[in-house]
């Protein structure tokens, strides 16, 4: 066995800053991206994970799929909309769909804590059920594991997902390129404001639902309408602003977005007034944004408001500087849209 | 939202007998079976998931892949001969071989205790790497959540991979035939007993290490010699007795092995006696079984022996009654082999 203290010298995140992991590691915001970056990406390296997509593109002689995974840690498992069983399900059918492919084989993996009521694991294995069945997939492996009292929270769900990719088009964030329009496919911040008003149990004059759904239909109807997309991201953890700070990076473009065109529904919006948050950082499940080559976006717009009527287009990528995102406010000034340090809620997925 | 009692009322495993999952619901035995085979199956049904074997066979068009996934839950993280780490792809790797598929994709999927520590991290994912590069496998893909601490035990990781399929046969239980000879590729119950004498803390004379390794290179070996191989499976969770139940069952034929030939290394068998454990029930995780053509076995034998020596010839498919495993003991009788109604040993892997 090698010396302990060789690991603590090698270790690319500085021990004495960070010696233990944070909740915020998991957050979807700057430790997140520092933690994915400097320990994650230079071990594994391989051109397939460094393209940083929401899913990897691989090669299987004569087919070309799309390969995703996430573990859905969601808290309370049951919430306005959904629950862990419908997220684990819609979350990976729409990585796939972000990667422009046909989801359609999905992996279930349990991590169940002793004691957990069996009646809950059957109502969940309904919710899966029921969600796979509107996504058009199957779940055709599984596993299952169960940890000791105290060594869980009731239920884990791993999903990993296959997708089939049927079209020729490279869709990934180094195709964004100047002149690209950003389309936002619905109002914003709803999941993640629903999660909080169920924990902190707010009285709220209407209820918010999450809006966890399959996004895979609208894509498939985009690819099939011949929309040249660059590049598209769905807007969970760490929301809108996160996502698009994402793919600045990765392109090394700037995107330029107008805070008058993002709707936000009026019960999230005060909300997020209570609570004192941004909705650019609150997670969505059921959203995504679309860049899109300019002549093409008229029509992309038409299909998506065809699917939700608040679909909009929000914003441009622009020359230099490369790497930002900038917004003009509701008041009219700019401002650049920085990465959250850490998060606002842990568990929102 | 419906009612809980609709819930209590379909739910295909008794409430009243089993009201809270327990951790034998895990452990590879009878229990696990039972939530599998009348809550998981019934539920998500279709072909490929119906094939119970170690991973699915899917149609990608013009390609031919298996997919799988295991979540690792091991205590302790660190032990005699390997880690999570390298569990978690030789298992993943090894699971994808057993569907005669070679494997190339792996997703790992992270869940992680607030306040583990960064430096266990970073060993854990050197350690995946250097496995990962063993295996000839790629990491392409990846998720980090962080759970409250005392809502997780350090470190869970799931891992899912893709393999592809190079050659027309069909590799499953359901191709088990009578007369097939039964091949096991080496001794029997290391790594159970090495995670137990870590966890126990047993001071024994020698050190037993866990046999953890990938199985693809010997698997893609049998196969470019043309061995006609109708089944295989590694000898995880409820070792190898349980391993020949589950095929027996599948597969409906009599599987009857001769325990003399089964090899069992000195260290292993002591500590069984200490622990009164049977050998036949504990975990693998570097060996499998597999049903070949009876003309092939001497090939096969040999080519198995010359990745380990005490690879051995222990049984064959007989005719009636079926969904049986008898097994002739040392001295002599013949006896039924069952499958545990719980497990050995909680969190082996």
């Amino acid at each position: 066995m090698r010396d302990i203290k060789d690991f603590n010298l090698s270790c690319p995140i500085p021990i004495e800053q960070y010696p233990h992991i944070l909740l915020a590691h998991g957050g979807g915001g700057k430790l997140m991206h520092n933690l994915i970056d400097k320990m994650f990406m230079p071990s594994f390296s391989n051109k397939m994970l460094n393209s940083q997509h929401d899913g990897a593109i691989i090669d299987l002689g004569k087919a070309k799929a799309a390969f995703t995974t996430d573990s859905y840690v969601v808290y309370p498992l049951f919430f306005p909309g959904g629950d862990i069983g419908k997220l684990a399900i819609n979350g990976t059918v729409n990585d796939l769909a972000m990667c422009g492919a046909r989801p359609l084989y999905i992996s279930v993996g349990f991590i169940l804590e002793e004691g957990f009521p069996m009646e809950t694991i059957w109502r969940v294995v309904k919710s899966i059920q029921e969600a796979a069945e509107r996504a058009k997939v199957n779940i055709v492996t599984g596993d299952t594991k169960v940890v000791d009292k105290g060594k869980g929270d009731g239920m884990y769900i791993n999903t990993s997902g296959i997708g089939i990719i049927e079209h020729s088009m490279e869709i990934s964030p180094a195709k964004v390129e100047q002149g690209d329009l950003v389309l936002l496919s619905g109002d914003i911040g709803r999941h993640g404001i629903t999660i909080m008003s169920t924990r902190e149990e707010l009285a709220l004059e209407s209820e918010i639902k999450s809006d966890t759904s399959p996004l895979s239909d609208l894509v498939m109807e985009l690819l099939e309408q011949g929309i040249e997309i660059h590049c598209m991201r769905d807007l969970t953890r760490g929301g809108l602003g996160s996502a698009l700070i994402e793919i600045a990076v990765t392109s090394g473009t700037h995107i330029h977005i107008d805070e008058n065109t993002i709707p936000v529904s009026r019960e999230v919006q005060a909300t997020c007034e209570i609570l004192g948050l941004d909705p650019l950082y609150v997670a969505n499940e059921g959203r995504f944004i679309a860049f899109v080559k300019p002549s093409d976006a008229e029509a992309a717009l038409k299909i998506m408001q065809s699917s939700n009527p608040e679909a909009s287009l929000i914003g441009s990528v622009e020359t230099n500087p490369s790497g930002i995102v900038t917004m003009k406010s509701t008041i009219g000034t700019n401002r650049i849209i920085d990465m959250l340090s850490g998060e606002q809620l842990p568990r929102i997925c």
